[in-house]
C-alpha cells in the first residue's frame, strides 16, 4: 500500500466547513436580493483568462501577485486577480448583446499570490457591483443607496459611508501646482487611517513642501457636518463647479431620502488609485473600526479603455466578503445561531424506515429540515449526533408509539418531551418550537 | 496610446450574460433548498490544491486533464478536476471536527483541460451532495430521494432514476470466472446508451467469449418491473445475498414513499469506475434522453484511502449543472421567463430625482424589483432600454402628476396606462400586474 498522504491545502487557501459556509451563503443571499430589487443583474466571467487579457500588455506591478502559467496547449493564462478587469472585458466583448446603461453584480472567487503574513488570503470572494454606461448623480447616489441597503441587511451593527470627490482633490492640487505629484499625494492621504495624521503630514510635506502640506491637510481635515465639509472643500479647491454642485445634489438627494445619519462627506477619502475619476467612498463598521473600509468604490470615467474605443464610463463598489465574514464569525461565535436541520428523527427499529422517510417528507412539506439518523444506534449515540450537528428537535417512534399512531418531539434544548403526538400535532409543535425559541443564522 | 486588446475568452470558458447567470442562480437555489431540507449542509474548498494531493502520488490518468503549474513559491499545484477528491481530503483534514455520519453538498465549479470538440467546457459547475460514514441502506435511498426530490423542484419534465447494485454484477462475473477482468466489463456496458446492444455484445464477446457474453447480456437486458429484474439478477447472479436483500428492501421503501412512477431497476448501470462498490445509478429525462444522464452517482466503500487509514463508506450523487442549464436554456427561450427588475420609474424631470428614489425604495419594500432611468433622455429612449433589459412595467411621474400628487403605471407588453393613481395605488396595480400576467424564472 502506499503511504498516506498528508491531506494539507495551500498556504492562504481556506476550507470551508459548515458553519462558516452557511454564514458566507446566507450573507451572499441577502445581498443578491437588495441587489436585485434596485434592478441590478448577475453575470460571471472565467476564472481564468489569457494573460495579456487580464494584465495588460505589458503586465505591470500586480503581476507578481497573478497565478500566471502555460496551460497545456502552451498558452500564457492567469487566474483572474480582481472582478474589474474580467467585466471591463465582458463589457467590451458583449457591447452588442447588452444594453447601457447596464447594471451588474458579479460575487466570485479572485486569487492573489500575496503575502500571506498580513493575515492576507490567497484566495478570496469579491463582491462587485457596478452601473456603467452613464455618468450621471443618480447612478453615484444609486450606488451609495445599494451600500447602504444592502451592509443594512446584513445585520452588522451601524455603520458609516465616507464620501468624497476625486474631481474637487485634483483641482487643489492643480491650484498648489501639484497636478504633476497627484497620484503619490492621493497614495499618501489615502493611508491615514492606516498610519495617522503625523506620519501624512511628514510625507505630505517631502513630496508638496510644508505649505502645500497645510493646505492638502486643511482640505481633508473632517468636520462632521456635510454642508460645512463642502463649504471648505469649495474655498480650498477654488470655488464652485460641476463637481462640488454634484456633490451638493448628493446632500440634498441623501437628505430626500432621510440618510444623513449614514453618509459622511470625508474630503480625506481619494482611494488611492489611478483609476477613479468622480466620487469616491469607503464604509466603516461603527463597532470595529479596526477592520477598515468594508465597502469602498467610485466613478471612473473609461472602463473598458484597454479592449474598445467606446468610453464607457460607470461607477462601482466592492464590499470585502472576507472582512465581513470574519467580522460576523467573531460576533455570531458568542450567540450561536442555528444553520443546519431543525429535526432528527431517531431511528428506532428498521422496520419502520419507510415511515419515517414519509414523516420526513410531512416535515420538509411544511418547510421544516429534516433528517432520519441512517442506522439503528443506541440512542445516546443518535442524541449525541443532534447535539453535534445542532439539531434542535428530536422526532421518536418506537414500536409502542408505531401502535398507538403517536410520535414523540423532544425538545434537545430545554430536554422537554412532548408524547402521544398526532403526526399533525407533532408538525404545529415542532413549527411552534422552531418560531419561539430557536435563533437562526 | 496601445493598441487595443481582443477581448476573447480561453476556449472552452465562458461568460454568463445575465439571463443564462439568472437561470443558473435559480437552479442552484432551488437545489440547496432540497439539501438543507433533507439535512445536508454546505462546505467549500480551495481552488488550488497542492498537485499531490489532487492526483495521488503517482498522477496518472486523469493528469492530462488538470491544470497543473508551480506557483510562485515553486509548488507544485493544480486547480481541482472535481470536487470528490477535494471533498475526501477535507474529510481526512476535519476529521476531529466533524461528526459521522456527515452529509455535504457542494455546488463549485471545477477545470479540466478536456478535449473541447464534444461539446465539452474546460470549466463548468459541478453539484455533489453525500453522506459518509455510514453504509445504511437509509442512506441509499435517501440520496435516491434527495436526487428525486431536487430534481422535481427544477421543474425540467419527468425523468426516470435507473439504479442497480455493483455487488450483485461482480457476482455474476465471479461466477463466469471473470473477476479479473470486471472492470474491462462494467466499461463496456457501461457504454450501453452511447454505441448500442450490438456493439456491446461485439466487445463483450472479445473480452469474455460468447457465451459469458450471453449471460451477461441477460443479466443486463431491461424489463420494465422492478421484481421481475431483481429475480432475474438473483437467479443470473446465483441466488440471494445482502446485496440482494438491499435492493429488495429499496424496492419496498420506494413502494411505501408511492415512487415507484420514478425509479426502474437496471443492471446495465455499472458507472464504469472502480470506486463504486454498492448500489450505482442514472437519471434520464424522458423528453430528453440524447442528454444522457444528468445526475449520476453510488455508493462507495472507501472515500479517503489516500489521506487517512480510517475506513469511511458513503454513497453521493452528482447533477451535470451544465447539461441541465443547456437543457433548461432550450426550453426556455421558447417560453420567455423574467428575471431582471419588475419596475422602470421613467426619469421625466431630473428635479424630482429624490422622488423619484423615494418612490422605488417604497417599490422594493414590497418587494417589486425597481429602477430610476439614471438619465433625462428622451422617453422614446428609456422604454427602449426597459424593452432590452425585460421590464414589464413603468411608472412615470412628470411635473403634471407630480403636481396632482399622482404617478402612471404603464404595462409595456399591453401598453395599457393607468393614470392618476397615488403611490398606494399604484404599488397595488403593480402587484396585482406582477402576479396575474409575468411569467417568472
Amino acid at each position: 500500500m502506499d503511504p498516506l498522504i498528508i491531506p494539507r491545502t495551500l498556504k492562504g487557501f481556506r476550507d470551508f466547513l459548515p458553519a462558516a459556509e452557511s454564514r458566507k451563503k446566507s450573507l451572499i443571499q441577502k445581498l443578491e436580493q437588495v441587489f436585485e430589487l434596485f434592478g441590478f443583474v448577475p453575470i460571471d466571467t472565467p476564472a481564468l483568462e489569457y494573460s495579456d487579457v487580464l494584465l495588460g500588455k505589458s503586465g505591470g506591478e500586480t503581476d507578481k501577485q497573478v497565478y500566471r502559467f502555460l496551460d497545456h496547449g502552451a498558452r500564457d493564462v492567469a487566474l483572474r486577480n480582481d472582478l474589474t478587469v474580467p467585466f471591463a472585458r465582458f463589457i467590451a466583448a458583449h457591447r452588442q448583446e447588452l444594453y447601457l446603461p447596464f447594471k451588474r453584480y458579479h460575487i466570485a472567487k479572485v486569487w492573489r499570490g500575496e503575502n500571506t503574513q498580513r493575515g492576507r488570503y490567497r484566495e478570496f470572494t469579491q463582491c462587485d457591483f457596478d452601473i456603467v454606461g452613464t455618468d450621471s448623480l443618480s447612478a453615484d447616489f444609486e450606488i451609495l443607496l445599494v451600500m447602504a441597503r444592502s451592509l443594512a441587511a446584513l445585520d452588522i451593527g451601524p455603520f458609516h459611508i465616507h464620501l468624497s470627490h476625486r474631481g474637487v482633490f485634483n483641482r487643489l492640487l492643480q491650484r498648489l501646482n501639484l497636478d504633476d505629484r497627484s497620484l503619490e499625494i492621493l497614495k499618501t492621504v489615502d493611508k491615514l487611517n492606516k498610519v495617522g495624521l503625523d506620519k501624512v503630514r511628514e510625507s505630505l510635506s517631502a513630496v508638496a513642501g510644508g505649505d502645500s502640506a497645510k493646505s492638502i491637510l486643511n482640505f481633508i481635515e473632517p468636520v462632521p457636518d456635510f454642508g460645512e465639509t463642502l463649504s471648505r472643500m469649495i474655498e480650498e479647491a477654488g470655488g464652485q463647479d460641476e463637481d462640488t454642485a454634484r456633490l451638493g445634489r448628493l446632500k440634498e438627494l441623501i437628505r430626500d431620502l432621510g440618510m444623513e445619519a449614514t453618509f459622511r462627506l470625508d474630503p480625506s477619502i481619494t482611494r488611492g488609485l489611478d483609476y477613479y475619476t468622480g466620487i469616491v467612498f469607503e464604509t466603516f463598521l461603527e463597532e470595529q473600526p479596526e477592520l477598515g473600509s468594508i465597502c469602498s468604490g467610485g466613478r471612473y470615467n473609461n472602463l473598458a479603455s484597454l479592449y474598445t474605443k467606446e468610453i464607457i464610463p460607470g461607477v462601482g463598489s466592492s464590499i470585502g466578503m472576507d472582512r465581513l465574514c470574519a467580522s460576523l464569525d467573531k460576533s455570531r461565535a458568542a450567540t450561536g445561531g442555528q444553520y443546519g436541520p431543525v429535526l432528527l428523527i431517531i431511528n428506532m427499529d428498521e422496520r419502520f424506515l419507510g415511515y419515517y422517510h414519509e414523516t420526513a417528507a410531512r416535515f420538509r412539506n411544511e418547510g421544516i429540515a429534516s433528517e432520519i439518523y441512517p442506522e439503528k444506534k443506541k440512542m445516546a449515540r443518535q442524541f449525541q449526533y443532534a447535539e453535534k450537528k445542532g439539531i434542535p428537535l428530536a422526532l421518536i417512534c418506537g414500536e409502542e408509539e408505531r401502535g398507538k399512531n403517536t410520535v414523540i418531539i423532544k425538545d434537545l434544548i430545554t430536554r422537554q418531551s412532548y408524547k402521544g403526538l398526532s403526526i399533525d400535532a407533532a408538525l404545529s409543535k415542532a413549527a411552534d418550537l422552531v418560531a419561539t425559541s430557536l435563533p437562526r443564522t
